[in-house]
């Protein structure tokens, strides 16, 4: 059953999905959303909470509602936030989650495949890369139409970081963390240029009150999430908007820009793992991987980057 | 201090208050948001996951940062979400709840009027109308300032469950739950109309496939709440919207009519009790409650919800 | 072909396509957008102009270009506003218009047909519900994905001209003009409440400088259509945003209600005519024409602005 | 008087002020528009025009009204889109415009000077870079708080075709149009990126149907106002979209980085002239100008572009 209209599903609705369902309504775009949890009592309570805001003057009717998987036979865009979270202790350790998650994203993407292979899938669930990996390469789901919201949160926080440094709107803050979604994302120094001035020019232009320190902003992206960890207990609102923004470019088929996470096939001699490099979003989901020009060093770091996800592929046993 | 700019407060930042947040940001008419609260790493760890949401494309580059009451002096919208919530036990009894909140709401409203008697207050924190008579009240804030989202969202509520069951959009059901927020809140059947269509002949029109049975719809729209609080543990879009509602309203200079709470003056024959009547709400807060026409017997459970409300208000001392 | 995105056909891009056209980008609904104009160039030159707000931070990539009416073969919406305006000195007279229109509707329709029969046609083009009703009955496109924006515009005019005399938000303003769109047209005056206020209460509730008068609001209604038409030469705005906010109820399948024209099958004893009743609006376009009670001199008014309807009908050679 | 509200003017209600007034009730973000214009029933027309959009569902109730002077005492923007345009015959001689605006320039600032020195003043009136000049030097206006749209909507134009030749989003195309608003305004091929892919190899990563011109791209960004102005008669949407994107960096205080037309103050050599730099802009107007690096021939073609505008100017006795 081809999709004619916007329908999203939510797989998963905890702090993160209940979150990604709220912001989807904030779009003004979609015109039902289904919640879909282990626990029908949060995936029901969730919908039921949100469908109390389509009343007030500004919110659209939006069909809101729990439901089984087979929901997903007319959806155009999936978003699957099913799955423990990290955890604040967790830091240094992203194996014990993978073990966890593949079983989880196991069930899930069985039970969409039986439904449909026509919508977008975003995944959301941690570690993101290996599981990007394993929805993407063993359930004969086309490629092109999964992917995760990967370092496209991570570069949002590294251009707030700068914004904020330079007194400036992120969204003329241009530049990528790349890599891993967690503890070794980079950030492409290289391509960062604030509205046409490039980095190494950057405290010149605009007399920040400190000079750019790399390594510590570059640490500060990464620490940033576990200070939200540590906060409040979990993150949500900055993840569920990347998914919400990438959702938004499925559903107008935008063709925009924005790393996201998907399995390699040969760029920078990278192949059978995914990761987070620049991609072109439409309607079809992953159009295009943009293997941008990166310095040498930087592709040093993509490459660790890649051996530290192959380190947790490993040990959720997806690769040897 | 007087506010230049759309500048709003959220004082408290649990479930409910970080759900306003992130549903004030999706407005895109609010330059700057503080979070407010005593724990001050919730309120941080709230404001910090939401910045990340504004590097996104169609996220406005909205100040978001946790602050003392000190930030109050030059805003526009103060929505307080401070207090513990109503726990899924205590259905029966909102007076454990009043006795802690008022000591909340004191500490509260002490801070935010050394800052400011300009910004218009809109409170959330439950028991909902025993604190807005207290907030009104007893700080010498001016009235008409302050008021509480009240039978808002219990409104919204019904029009959702009326709209379900003609299935139109609950945007053209019209009419209101009045009284408390909370059990004794009724619909107002005779104001109740769909497109024009009265509520006794809506189901000659519209046939949905039970005749209505006002008790059992009544019963619904209180229970509903209940439903969410079991379902997921907390309410918190539906409120968080009717806030974010009646800030737009205030901040546009609306003059929409809305069910809020405030303290009545002979409306009724009713007196020193704050509930909710349909109000207009602009920019200077309530500027006027209407007295709608009512029958005799919801003039009756009006004075029955009033008197509930005042148990709760004696219960918690504001009143003999 | 079956549309499984959001593509809307502007057809006609005179003063009226043209506002239509920049009130759907707006809506940040519509992911393509193409305009048909017998003269190429004004298409193209309308569509050129609107691909430069594209680029812009919050705009959309929408895809928007001129084409031919193969177009329509996905398209979920069209819109037509071809044909020639009313102007200022052909009050009286709308028969000249409807020779002129059902000419450019033969060809509008005709065209379309070859293409579709899926999308939902919403008609603009004057005089209105004598295009409606030739469009709906002649061509054999489902009758039901065919309306005019009829009355939806009047009843704005209604709804702000009480909202301003009354000093509050029009949306909280609920009642209709129904009958012709145009000269014939009534407001419903025992179906106008605000907020639940009915219109004979109105003055005691809201203290107006000037006391109501019926029949004044009723010219003021129809004689400010020709007041737009005076001071500017056209009217565009309203109308655009009437056409608009019926093509997000068919977007997003909102089942909401509003005054359009439709072909009535003996709705208060009429047939064979079209003119504006409350519908609901699906997806599907209109789902049901809703009879609402009407006081018997307002069924009388709506029997003359049928006969008058009529009278274009015939003049236009449609019936006898 | 402060303004204590998001109030709005738009002086000048022709094709372009009307776009504006429309494309302004689309930000959601705006409380009050007025609307003066010399010919004071095409300002009243288009108000009343556009106050039958605010009573559907989705639109604020924004106040609107034409009005004098005296609006703009509590204005926080001020949109200046009086005076004659550019007609299709005058490409090659911008000075007889020249002439003409600056009368209307020097009544519509002298009436503004008297009511407000608070307000951002956005110039769109052409030639936009001359009339820029002559309100910043001759009438004690901040300086900071007046700019013109300058290059805005040529950055965007150029955006555009970038983005369609090579099918990306045009948020991803990064570069500008600087100089002249008008004939003589560039591309900076140097600072042109999509996604982080420098100008240089944007054929080798997109792949287009053909090799980048840059010339031929050159030309066609000037050109395509000239289509646009040939196939419609004039140009709008655009245009309007510039400086209502503008308007919004202004009320959110977004510190965005947009190319907009100011009076130079040594940029690269160049005094006494107004063209449009990139510029960041915040609640107070231009808070800064960037001086970009640029290459020799692009600081050669901005210093060509910058003699262009003398000659306009000393056309108009503004300068010798």
């Amino acid at each position: 059953m081809k999709a004619t209209k916007n329908k999203l599903i939510i797989v998963g609705t905890g702090h993160v999905g209940s979150a990604v369902l709220n912001c989807a309504l904030s779009l003004n775009l979609i015109s039902e959303i289904v919640t879909i949890d282990k626990i029908k009592e949060k995936a029901a309570g969730e919908a039921l909470d949100s469908t109390h805001t389509t009343p007030f003057t500004y919110s659209p009717n939006v069909k809101i509602h729990s439901g089984g998987y087979e929901q997903c036979s007319d959806a155009k865009v999936i978003i699957i936030a099913a799955g423990p979270s990290i955890m604040p202790d967790e830091k240094s350790d992203r194996t014990v989650l993978a073990e966890r998650n593949v079983e989880v994203m196991k069930d899930v993407m069985s039970s969409i495949t039986k439904y449909t292979k026509d919508a977008v899938i975003i995944i959301i669930t941690n570690p993101l890369d290996t599981m990007v990996y394993y929805a993407e390469n063993y359930f004969g789901y086309p490629k092109n139409k999964i992917f995760g919201t990967g370092t496209s949160l991570d570069s949002s926080r590294f251009r707030r970081i700068i914004a904020n440094k330079y007194n400036v709107d992120p969204k003329n803050v241009h530049g990528y963390m790349l890599g891993e979604h967690g503890n070794s994302a980079f950030p492409t120094w290289s391509l960062l240029n604030i509205g046409g001035v490039p980095c190494n020019r950057l405290d010149e232009y605009f007399k920040p009150e400190e000079p750019l320190d790399r390594e510590k902003i570059a640490s500060k992206v990464v620490d940033v999430a576990y200070d939200v960890l540590h906060l409040k207990g979990f993150t949500s609102a900055g993840i569920a908007m990347a998914a919400c923004r990438l959702a938004k470019a499925v559903l107008m088929d935008e063709h925009s820009i924005m790393p996201v996470s998907t399995t390699l096939e040969g760029e920078y001699g990278l192949n059978d793992v995914a990761l987070s490099l620049p991609c072109i979003i439409t309607e079809n989901g992953v159009e295009k991987r943009i293997e941008v020009p990166l310095l040498e060093d930087e592709i040093a770091k993509l490459k660790a980057s890649a051996e530290n996800i192959l380190k947790t592929m490993r040990a959720a046993k997806l690769v040897k």
